[in-house]
Order: structure tokens, then C-alpha cells, then sequence
């Protein structure tokens, strides 16, 4: 993403013709594609498409992009979103205790792993302050008391909107999202599991997993959808454990596996790798 | 297992004195140990070690050790179990339609893999026949008869009876078998389950995993219990797929993960490296 | 490939309107384009794509489709592969004594896992002559002998090219071929080496992996070229090994790795998923 | 290591009654074992040893205990060390520009995942600073200048001993260090290459890994040597890559290789798990 370059994401019913049309428009716009990929689902009959050119001989606004692809896109009933790498997206971070994860993503952001803004970074407790004001990120603490869960959520709302955040990053917030809140960003809020899922949804997984005597445990990065632990899965890694692993060394390995699978998810969904449809996502490498 | 040796596995209430005590019981004998490996649950308050020794200068029969480490034993409520190598266990193999595992198995078997013997192959079809005697190896076809399931299992065990088994390996047996027979080999059915459990236990693992959208398919070995699914886990195994594969897809690359995690489980029990305690294993490397 | 597809393989000198150019092509012969995937390689300035469609609206010759296609790959500099799903591959087999990777490879073959015909198995050994007839694959038995070893290749080759083969897989085959047999079949040898190349290339890889005391052992599939295990990397893995285990061991767990890396690359070789340039590959997925 | 207790390494040469002896000790003197593992090389006729036990019934000093001890030691020919986990060791961190490693330990010191003390932070640049700062660590600069390099070092060494330093870890600290500064702390300096050694060692790996066109990159930390990347390998971990992945993405993949490789390698040598002889490592688990 150094270069200057733009993003286009298509889902498409599935029928022929469509690679050819949309090479020919860039072509006729003087596109220079620098990759391109693409993928069939034939049971569902869709096709998904993610193409990135670099803007030196195309170089569209949003608005003049539109006006030129929708005949195109009406045409096929496409489903596009354009980004460019230019405007880097705004992230928010909610975390709770566990700083494992927002660490990582800061340090990831602070070296230039992750092209996007941060803008701020919100949690239920105060011990990350330091680490936010470190990275020079506004912290704001918002308690959590269960029967203002829905004032609090909507200051969380308001806080996210003044902000202009595009996708909310739950890097181990122990707080459920309610539906509302969820649904004021949908496949945009990216949320870890510590868990192999659909292996040990829901509390305790370590606990659970140590209990299960398996012989890996997981994580998960996954869309959050008012289905807790039931959204579309975005990447998933596993590490071997032994019967030597009591449930501390879990947690311990675990947080290694938490930190990768979340910065994956993260970098994927900042260069518009994720396409997203039935519950399940297309990731193009 | 190339050298004739005798393996000891014990468990016992966890207390200070016990490893002194084995090891001075075998000084005492002059064995030569060439393995070692303990291992302690602290919360289980369990004490579980594997000893292997040279038979050159310590080579009881079973009916001797027992006379003398007995009285041991006894003092530290310890169960063991003992076993030697040039007395290779004998062990069954059941198979439906599906026979890359079988010819996983009996490959390993034919270049010495498996220390064992293979008395006999039991499938509930016939199209394993061919392999089974391409390996020299008895076949008997037990075809499923529902109303007749109590009948059939009645003649498989008769089999296993008469062949003198010591344990079985159903390699993708697509039959449940009843209670009375797993508990006529308890912690001697070893079962593949093509998932990562206890992710999709129960039919059709791989079209719910391709369902869910899940990044990693897996499979996992256990000693079968009367619950489906639920017995102590031996080894588990995943592979990264993705987007584009479909259901056969998995089913492909899954048997790969099937054949490995099998054979890995079968090599493990014959060399008398686990332990099962608590519903989970102890896998001594 | 259980559908009646066509393959193409393209490279070209990368510019703009190639896959527009490509897509217009099969779109106005009415191709059903059912995968398709391309690479840039911007270092090199090199485009690189796969494209497969259904042969039901499309279903040229290899005469028909070149004398359509010639123009357009003309004027692009394109160099291109076609192939049939109906014509399956015609591989040969080369075997030395340890016969794990053919097994594998014979059991896949049996199971329909490769799509190809399998004409001879050539070996420099007599043992693996009953899993050859087992499978009923002829089976040619050239012993080597080091004053003769050009005229034993020249029989090798004849044998090669009366059974009209079009690639040979080399499963654990312990001879060096000479340059003039490896240019016979360009690309179109697979070897597998038993490390993690280009570590320990060359003699007794996993003696030397146990010596250095690696903490993981590899296996590598690759085109053969002249320079011994220096040719266009397909495949690798690895797998963990630990102190306890002897070269034995690694020997042991190495042919799993063995046979999975290679059964990868003939798979991916059959499915025209390869393309090599400047000793590397690129593997459609 | 939340527990007060003492573990003690042991070599020497095999043979019978070593386990028995140093149980009988250990029992003799009323020590309530948590933890242990043995390791016998047969090839190298070599008995490896790690023990642990609660300091509640049994808590030398490493006097009295050397006093006790030192028989027993002295009829086998053991060499051994104790070490108490209330006394941690004093780990000092030596890094250049790339600050991933030494941003990772820091945070896991932390959170407490590494039981030690980190007095000082050595660096050849300035940039790492602020991260020292934050985590309240003295921070050296010590630029390098060719001509200097004996005085530099010299320097080093001193504030190495004046922080009465335990060992260290080049966390990508990018000078060669003399063989006399390595001398000095013979199996106590860390160093994490960015390969799969023996593969790639000496400079500029990835780029390397990019141009052979390898399928999977890897890390490895050693016990620096006189000899470069040549030392006893402690841990290796690999990662996929493919035909996508620039030399720039091996460099940021690489990344997390590196941290999680060289962070389980500090573990472990302060978990004191690591064992070294003829230039390999044993990690008992």
C-alpha cells in the first residue's frame, strides 16, 4: 500500500461476461491494474472480485468513479466499494484489562505495519492509558455499570462518530456489544476469540479447552454479528499444547496466537482484502 | 522399539518418595533404563511416568514382576501396566468404504512402522478385501444390518475374541458401535473423527465446517467412550484451507490430516506412550 | 477436474489491457469461465495467469484454439499452455528401495485423487515390483550399474517415450540424472528432496538435520534441472521434531513429510496450477 | 515460576543408578519434586537431567546445597547448576534499528511473562530509546564506528558487569560481536537470525529466501558462538508464504517469526529448560 493506488471490491451474481467488462472499463479508463483476483462461488453463484490499480493514469474521485462504473455495475447487480490508499481508514480500539492485543496493534501501527489512523482508543478500565498516551492516541475510559449499558454504549456511538471511525477493533473487550450497537457497523467491527471456533464459544475457552484435553488450542478473528462468537470468520491459527499446559500456560500461549490472528484480520480488512457474503469471507491474498 | 525392551507405565496419587522408589526398585534389578518421562498433575494430585529398560540385564516375565514390584505397588496405590517389546500387540483393524486409512496403516505395517501384528480386518463392505490381501492379511465382511446390529457386533467380538486382539483401530468404521462393546475395550478402540474437536462432533464434519467458513479443518484421534465423540483425545491435527475450496475439497485434504493424526495415535498406543486419566491423555515423548 | 474443462497457461511481458485482451478472447468465443487467477511480477515485469472454463459452450482443439489464439499472443508476446481435463496426463514413476512415496502416490491414483494415467513404474531395484502389480502399473526393472549408466538412461528414455509420457515423478528415485536426460523433460521432472531446501541439499539430509541440531525437519518438491536440488522450488513443509528424537526418527517422521510434498506437486502439476520462471514457481490456488 | 522454587540441570556421562541417586537426594532431604525430565543420548553416552522442586520442605542456598551435593556430583561426574526463582536473572538487551524484538519483550516483561530483571538496554542507535524510557529501562547508546570497535565493546562488557548481567539477547542487534565478548558469556548470549538455519545464515536472508523462491521462511534463535549463525540452535518456527509475497512482505511477515522465536527462547533459558552439549540443545517441556 506505499503506492498510490486504488481498491475496487465486487460481488456480482455469477454469469459471464463480468471479468471481461470490468477489464475492458479500466482498460478504457487507462487503468494500470497492479493485482487483480478473483473467486467463483458456484454454489452460490457469485462472483467476487478484488482489483487494485495504481492511480498515476486513473486517478477517479469517489464521485467521478461512480458516475463512470454505475451503467456497468446496474448492468451486472454489482455490489462495489472503492477505496483508496491515500485516505487510509480510522480505526477505533476497544480493549478492556488485557493489553496483549491493542499493544500489538500499536506497535504494528507506530512502524508502519498498519496504514490506517487511529483516532482513539476506548476501554472499560484505565490500566492502558499509559500505553495509548505513549503512542500519542487519545484514551477515553468508559466504565462499564450494567444498567447504564445503553447510555454508555450510546456515548461509545458518539465518541466513534465525532471521530469519523470507519471499523471498530475489539482487541479483547470483555464487554458484549448489544445489537444495536453492532448493527451501526456491520463487517466493520472485528472482534478475537480466544478460541478455535466453533470450538468453545462464549466464556472461558482456555478453561474449556484445558478441560476438553485437546491437543491445539485457536483463536479467532471474526466479524461481530448480534450472534455472539457467530460471525463471519476472518482468519483462525492454532498452536500445539501439551499435557504439560496448565490452564496459565493457555492463556499465556494463547495471547501469542490472539496478537497474530487479530493484526491479520486487521491488515486485511485495511487493504479491502475481505469480501464478506453468507455468513462466511472471501480473503484475497 | 528395534531393541528388546520393557515399558512400565504407572499412575499413582502424586507423593514425595515415588520416582526414588521406582528408580531404586529398578537399581535394585540393574535395569538399564533407556526412557524416562514423568509427569505430574497438581490439580488432579497425580503422579503418571513411562520407564523403558533394556532387557539385557533385567528381563522379568510378567508373572515375576508382578511377585516383585507388587509389594511397590501396593504401598503407593500405584496402577501399572507393563509391557515388552518383543511381544508385539495384536491389533484389529475395522473399515467401512473409505480405505485411505487402512492403506495408510497397512503400509506402515509392511515397510515396520508398527511394531504389531494384524490379525484380522473386519469392514461392514467389501471393497477393502483387495488390500487386506494384498497384505496377507484375514478379512471378514460383516455387512450392517440394522434390525441385526446386536447380532453382527456379537460375531465381531467373537472375532476379536478368537484372534486374541489386543486393541482396535476403526479407521474410518462409519458404524457407532454400542456401549457393551467399547466397554469390552476400554481405552482400546482408538477412533478418527475427520474434525477438530470438539468442533463438528457427529455426521458430516467437513460440509459443516465448509458451512461455518471456518480457516482450518482438522482431525483428531480418541479412545472411544459410550458418548459419540466425547472419549480422551490422543492427537489432533489442522490444515489451512480456504475460499476457494469446496466441500470435496476438504473431504481431499482432510484424509491427509486423517491418515497422519491415525497413525501417529495407532504408533503412540503400541509403543505405550499414553496415559489416560479424567477423560484426557498423557502422551509421553 | 471432475467437470470437462480447459486450462490455459499464459506469460507475458506485464502491460495494460492483458486481461482485458484475455477475457474479451474467451468471452467472445462464449467460454464459461469457471477459475481464473493471475499474478504480476513487477521485479521482473512479468504477467502471469491461469484461466479454466467449462468446455460446454467452448470446446476447442488444441489445433482450433491455436489458430484463434495466435494473433492475440502474438501481439502480447505471450507464451501459453493448453490443456484438456479429458486428455489426462500420461506420468511415468522413477523408484528406488524405499517405496513410501510411491505407495502414497499409487493409493491417491487408485482413489481417483490424480487425474492422470500412470503407464510404467521405472526402478533401479526389484522390491517394489508387487505394489506395482497390485495397482496393475507395468512395471521395468533397470538396474544401475555405474560404466552403463548412459546406455541404462537411453533405455529409461525409450522406455519414457514409447509409453508417450509427458512428465516424470522421481519418488525417492536415488540416481543423479544425467543433464541430458533432465533436458529431455524440461520442467516436467519432479523431484523430492528430504529437507528444507536449500539447507542440507545434497547427501544424507536428515543425518546432517540431526547432527546440527535443527529444531524442525523439511521436505522439498522441485523441478529437476541440471544443478542437483537447485531447481524451481513447488512445494515444501516442515514438521517439529525434538531432542529425543535419533536420525531413526527423523528418518521416520521425514517420509510423511515426503509423501505429502510431493503428492502436492504432481496434484498441482496435473491441474496445470504451475508455472516456473527464473527457477521460482508460481502456484495458482 | 510463581511458585518459590529451585531447579537444578544436570549432564553427565550415563549410566545405571543416575536417576536413583539423584532421586534418593533429593527425596533424602525431603524435597517436594513439581517438575522433571530426563534425556539420555545414547550416541553421545550422555544423561541430561532437569529437576525442580518446592522450596518449602527442601531451600538451600547455593551453598549448602553445593556442600551436600557435591559427593554425589563428584561420583557421577555430573555437571550441574541451580538456579532459584526468587532469584531471577539479570537480562540485559542489546538491539540496533529494528525495534519489533525488543518492543515484544518488553511487553512481555510487562505484563510478567518473563520472570527476570532487565537492568540496561544497549543499542548501537538512538530510536530505541523512547520505547526503554517507557518501560522505565536504562537505555546506552554506544554508536559503532569500524575503527573503535575493540574500545566499544570494551565499554559494553563494562556496563555488562557493572549490572552484574546474567546473559544477553541480541534482539536484532545487528553488529557481529568479537569472539571475546562472546567468550564471555559463553551460552549465555541469545541471538535470533531471520532464517531457517542452516539456511540463509550470514546476511540479507530474506532477500535470499525471495530469489531461491522457498515456500515457507523461517527464524531460529541460538547461543551466539565465535563461529556466525553457527551456535546451538534453541528454536525454529517457519511461516507460509507464496509467489505474492515481495521481498518487503517476507521482512514484515518475518517479523513475527522473530518475536515469537526469540521470546520462547528467552523463556526458556530463564525457565532454565535449556541444556547445551556438542553444539545442539536439549529444551526439556
Amino acid at each position: 500500500m506505499n503506492k498510490n493506488t486504488a481498491t475496487l471490491l465486487i460481488s456480482a451474481p455469477d454469469r459471464k461476461g463480468l471479468v471481461a467488462t470490468i477489464a475492458d472499463f479500466l482498460l478504457s479508463h487507462n487503468a494500470n491494474i497492479v493485482h487483480a483476483d478473483q473467486h467463483q462461488d458456484s454454489e452460490a453463484n457469485l462472483f467476487l472480485m478484488r482489483v487494485e490499480w495504481d492511480m498515476t493514469d486513473f486517478s477517479p474521485t469517489k464521485e467521478t468513479f461512480q458516475a463512470a462504473f454505475s451503467p456497468v455495475a446496474k448492468q451486472y447487480e454489482m455490489q462495489w466499494n472503492l477505496r483508496f490508499s491515500a485516505q487510509p481508514l480510522r480505526m477505533a480500539i476497544m480493549v478492556s484489562q488485557y493489553e496483549h492485543c491493542l499493544s500489538d496493534l500499536l506497535h504494528r501501527y507506530r512502524i508502519g505495519e498498519l496504514a490506517c489512523e487511529i483516532p482513539l482508543i476506548i476501554s472499560n478500565h484505565e490500566n492502558c492509558r499509559a500505553l495509548a498516551e505513549f503512542n500519542d492516541i487519545p484514551f477515553y475510559h468508559t466504565p462499564m455499570v450494567k444498567e447504564k449499558k445503553a447510555e454508555i454504549e450510546a456515548y461509545q456511538l458518539k465518541l466513534l462518530e465525532e471521530h469519523q471511525i470507519d471499523f471498530v477493533v475489539m482487541a479483547r473487550y470483555m464487554q458484549i456489544l448489544s445489537p444495536d450497537f453492532i448493527a451501526t457497523y456491520p463487517n466493520r467491527i472485528i472482534n478475537i476469540h480466544h478460541s478455535f471456533l466453533p470450538a468453545f464459544d462464549g466464556a472461558k475457552p482456555y478453561h474449556r479447552a484445558h478441560a476438553r484435553g485437546v491437543k491445539l488450542i485457536g483463536a479467532t478473528a471474526h466479524y461481530a454479528t448480534s450472534d455472539l462468537d457467530e460471525g463471519p470468520i476472518i482468519e483462525q491459527e492454532v498452536m500445539r499444547i501439551s499435557h504439560r499446559d496448565s490452564v496459565e500456560d493457555l492463556i499465556k500461549k494463547g495471547r501469542d496466537l490472539e496478537k497474530i490472528v487479530l493484526s491479520r484480520a486487521v491488515r486485511w480488512h485495511l487493504d479491502s482484502r475481505i469480501l464478506s457474503y453468507q455468513n462466511r469471507t472471501v480473503v484475497f491474498d
